[in-house]
């Protein structure tokens, strides 16, 4: 299955979906649906994310807490939701404020280890 | 009602939790609550979160994301769910990996306003 095909299931599945994007941690987005206008700079605003994701992960690694696997952020206008797919590659979703977040963790946390042998 | 009696509340409410803290964004905790010993240096790990609390606002901010009112930070080890209470203090609840994350965030929620008069 093509990634657009994958981020285009997660967002069909989750209400309150705005956008889904698997981002390399260089801040590059490999392929990207998205089905709302976002009405922010939602592209900055990942690549702001994955290089706190990096950080995140080194944070915790130097705690003793072990690997990130999931960041999520709510702010007054959106939700992002991420989830790590390799060290170099993560999904991330956002959704609007009431958006169903319970239902996007899952999604993600089901589409992750099926993209993620595409990106070794 | 004192701060520790508030973070007791928490713990007491959500199954899995670890311990729960008011901290500022300079990374000096106010008040904590442990119920359950970490295995992990959990103090430096929140004095690392609440920088990246503040570096995730100020990415939210510039991207037109509105105010950050809260970060969930799931690793293999530990779930930590971080709410702003004000800009400048913030509480925090860990809870082990298989704890009630949605509870968590619903006590953090509650009590953030009951707190914050006392922290102004």
């Amino acid at each position: 299955m093509a990634f657009k095909q994958h981020l285009e299931a997660v967002c069909s599945q989750v209400e309150g979906s705005v956008a889904c994007s698997i981002m390399g941690f260089n801040g590059l987005p490999v392929d990207s649906h998205r089905v709302q206008e976002p009405g922010m700079d939602l592209d900055g605003l990942w690549v702001e994310y994955s290089s706190l994701f990096s950080q995140i992960q080194r944070a915790a690694e130097t705690m003793q807490g072990g690997q990130v696997k999931e960041v999520a952020i709510h702010t007054e206008r959106l939700t992002t939701v991420a989830r790590l797919i390799n060290p170099e590659y993560f999904l991330v979703l956002a959704l609007s404020p009431d958006g169903n977040v319970g239902k996007g963790r899952f999604a993600l946390r089901i589409i992750a280890p099926q993209v993620a042998p595409e990106l070794s």
